[in-house]
């Protein structure tokens, strides 16, 4: 909203006991990303917009993961529990700077958009003191009831206070608000506790508001967008609804997701043109995917960037610091753990590269495992290009395998092999006649085989 | 149900011609639990409460599945099928110890809840001598309806004999009965064959009840709880809902599950606190997950113990016998049978543990392979506390690997290693310079690399 | 249609810009076969049924499909793209040989069964000039209405030209529609451009027809059935709704399927008795299952042969060219690719084949690796009868074991294995005691483990 300057208030306090959880309620994830990552990604951003989180005590945990996220929030502590007006309070501070709108939202609202807080300001932009958001419940029992007359918002009548002919009313408080800068404060220092909690409620502003003669709006937008999580069944809820939203902009985009139903996305995955997604992938976060890449059945991605034309699984792990290059191949039962891979790189099957770059065009055979670890500290394998790592072979870290070499086939190479070398570690086969007959005659004579 | 003895008589001699199967149509699984087990759980359990479970002529098999659920159920033999109350006679010399309630359900409706048995037997203490469990059909046509008038169940009416007024009537039977035990068996000697069948039916009960002036009683319950399992569609869609039966149950207890639709319990799966469970996981019997345990993507987990803490995947297959201590960890592409691991240890890639117990804060390269099966007998494998056995390993059991003992990466173990001892089996390297070069260019002259 | 010849044309010509890809739209795929290859393998087959394929300039790929499914397939090409009875008529020489019945159907809707076609075709016996395929929309919004009077199709409307009145009609054009062979040409030649576009639109036949004095008529179908694919979106409902009807007749025919909307099928997929399919399986084109055999879970099967009784999985990769024996078992993180595994060989872990043959009864212990590759080529690995192959064995394609031979175990095996004997290949292992201890007390002076 070009021209005006914003505060959003994201109040992420609230303790969350309905997860039955050790983890802060707003910290839990939607779509590899937390729950206040979601609101702090939608709020408006970039110059004139302020951000400042409010947190319980001892939660250095959220404000942490607020300034991850946004480097810009300012966090507050809210010392008691007194609600949501109480919590807003918290950040005075930052509200006394005076932006020219105050919004209000809230850590555990994740699907809520950054259209929508922009919908939101708009009335202020034309006058109102004050805009809720509202929207259409399938069941209104429970909420608060948005008030309307003359297009103007009246009242937030909880449903406890509500007349029946109010409770006909559909449309619902999401809680989510927007202040016209120059008369916020004025409006919530002025709310007060008659109520039946004895609390400090942000819904009261609209009565304020009227009282001072000024005008309260309303924005309308879906239930799904502002649904709270506050159980562990919401926070699946939400969940699904925000891979729906991801996997139908992938679909949108031209990505071919054979059954999209199986496929789980990442906030922040990017897609090339004519990428292909077979059945059961699960992208974390931070993965990107160019152009023409295929990524098959039970494939499990996290932070990674996989090259145009890569071809990934079916059963590839690929863990983070990953680099797949143009046309490379991870095959099945792979795990890739920091490792580079340029192009036409394969590692086809049943391998463990870690901590590890191979070099253009390699060969990495079936079986072939990076010994990175020593128990005590991670070492790095260098393989140059073109070379051929034989099946079983096992590379004992630090160790460097030189371009255009050969590894013989179940070799352990613990120095390093110069440039288009054949290393081989390895013994005269030993070889009995007849051995296999005796074994059996005598096994089978105790005991049958299974 | 405190005071009152009963006895529950479970039919389980249908053929399932329907399920096109050679297995019986109760030990079909839901829940890797079989139907008849699932309704065997809910009946009545405990002193004063006996069971008999009617079985089809030579079904061992059936009668075998009951004990083993119920060690304390009776088996009767069913050698005609001459309809439900033929049946439930087989089971006459249970029925003549005379418990206070006698309850009849079937072997292949395993939805039913322990709490509707209750339910139906609540109006027998009342003075009742029949209740029958009915449910509002969403489509009616083809069940028999029960007909009540002024609160009293008056008759169950087939639908091919209904009237058009009584086909209205969408209150069906559900097939499960409970009877007032001292009069229970002379109302069902009563029962004939006057129907198109010529069969005895139970639901002509109700009129016999009625005609000796005594009182029926209807207990509603949903449709989805008293499915009947006549085809492997069915079977299937019995599977679905009891799935989401648990995954409701798991979310309510407060684990955390990212995608509920994506994860398949077991019925007797149990869960300490803040537990997560990641996408695509299959848990069948026999399985508890204790607290912060975290089982990730694509896992595969059977009779085994997953300790607090403990991480499991993805990838990981978890086979019978398996105990993973505290704050363990079973990584991608491993397999583990019979495998104890003490707290701390990590076997974090590409391996098999087979018959092995694994002491505390051992770690088990990738690659390593236990092996423990000769063609003719299963062998152990001990690997001491703080050991670490090199990736590609192969350990040829019996055969013991002692307390900090060292294991060269690639070795193949045959003898017992002391504690503290390092282990390697390998050869020289051996290095041809140029070798690389000259076999590129021969092959090169002959064929393009593929 | 015993007695009557057919011609089908089916349009392929369309760019599909719409779904973003440099894949032609027909050629995209639902269930492992083309959009293009389900209308040619729904279209009459047979004696007497000719077939036509039009598609666009430079497009050998979608001709080359179309005789790949069909061989008796002729194709058209549409040098300009001026509406659907142009590219009709793209397909005149084969038109003008003077079948019966000619049907017009579509690339890009592969859900139509071939029972339609034959619906299709019925009133064209009974005398009828035309009959149009039609469907009831639950959202009629933008289809052209089927307007029909007596039983008559008077007229198909355009959306955009009907009356207020005709836009409450629900019956829609689906686009396939069927010609008396006599009059088709007459009546496709007649049809002229005056409308909005300039376009040949076949939907003009109508009134044609009516115009002669011939009679016009609808059948109709459901929706999902011509379902067009012209996004991502609706070829990934496209591929649902196909898999619904595999799974169900899967059950149908006795499968039993756990979890039957985790089971991704091909078109070609068939079943033997008693097969059991756990959850998370997919299955590509080409793959036959036989009595008795079992899929367990996160199994990936293509074009392969699972015999009777034979186990796969779970986390088992088959590919093509593979062939499993009775009672043979596939297990976990196993890759079998071009494989003819005889009767009883269990290849049970962590394992690749490749282009091997192995004998019945022969047992491959884990981390089995088939060097089958050198960098050029692939060559075959022939394990005989009985062998067994000690756990992580590489054995160097080409190389012959021997029946009933023994592998020790992490053998690199790189010559034949005569049949009964032992081969291992390895070293004494070396002991260093107390290695264990300076180790750790060197580095834990360094650094802390990890």
């Amino acid at each position: 909203m070009t021209g005006r300057t914003s505060l959003t208030i994201v109040l992420a306090a609230g303790e969350g006991t309905r997860m039955r959880s050790s983890t802060p309620k707003v910290l839990h994830q939607v779509a590899s990303q937390s729950l206040l990552g979601h609101v702090l990604a939608a709020a408006p951003h970039g110059a004139g917009s302020a951000l400042a989180v409010v947190v319980g005590p001892d939660r250095q945990d959220v404000a942490d993961e607020a300034r991850r996220v946004r480097p810009d929030a300012a966090t507050f502590v809210q010392r008691e529990r007194l609600g949501t007006a109480h919590a807003v309070l918290a950040a005075k501070d930052a509200i006394a700077k005076g932006a020219d709108d105050l919004l209000i939202a809230f850590g555990d609202t994740p699907l809520i958009s950054a259209e929508t807080f922009e919908r939101l300001r708009a009335p202020l932009k034309a006058g109102a003191a004050l805009t809720v958001l509202g929207f259409r419940a399938a069941d209104p029992t429970g909420y608060g009831r948005l008030l309307v007359e003359d297009d103007q918002l009246v009242a937030i009548r909880e449903h406890a206070d509500a007349t029946l002919a109010e409770r006909e009313v559909d449309l619902c408080n999401a809680g989510v608000m927007a202040f016209a800068g120059k008369t916020a404060l004025t409006i919530i220092e002025q709310i007060g506790t008659s109520n039946s909690k004895g609390e400090y409620y942000l819904t009261d502003a609209v009565e304020i508001v009227r009282s001072m003669g000024l005008r309260a709006s309303v924005i309308e937008t879906s239930e799904d967008e502002v649904r709270g999580i506050n159980t562990k069944a919401q926070l699946a809820e939400a969940e699904a609804i925000m891979q729906a939203r991801l996997r139908k902009a992938a679909l949108d985009a031209g990505v071919t997701i054979v059954a999209p139903e199986t496929v789980h996305l990442a906030a922040d995955t990017t897609f090339g043109n004519d990428v292909t997604i077979e059945q059961y992938v699960v992208i974390g976060p931070g993965v990107s995917i160019a152009d023409g890449a295929v990524i098959h059945a039970f494939s499990h991605i996290v932070q990674a960037a996989i090259g145009k034309k890569a071809s990934i699984g079916p059963y590839a792990r690929i863990r983070p610091g990953t680099s797949v290059g143009e046309g490379a191949r991870i095959g099945n039962f792979v795990e890739a753990k920091a490792a580079i891979l340029e192009a036409g790189v394969k590692v086809n099957h049943l391998t463990y590269v870690g901590d590890t770059h191979i070099g253009a065009g390699a060969n990495i055979g079936a079986g072939t495992i990076t010994c990175n670890y020593d128990g005590f500290n991670k070492h790095k394998t260098i393989i140059g290009a073109g070379a051929f790592v034989g099946s079983n072979s096992s590379l004992v870290a630090p160790v460097k395998i030189g371009a255009g070499a050969y590894i013989g086939s179940g070799s352990v190479i613990t120095r390093d092999v110069p440039d288009d070398a054949l290393a081989v570690e390895r013994n005269e086969v030993s070889m009995k006649e007849g051995w296999g007959k005796r074994f059996r005659d005598k096994n089978a004579a105790n005991k049958k085989p299974k």
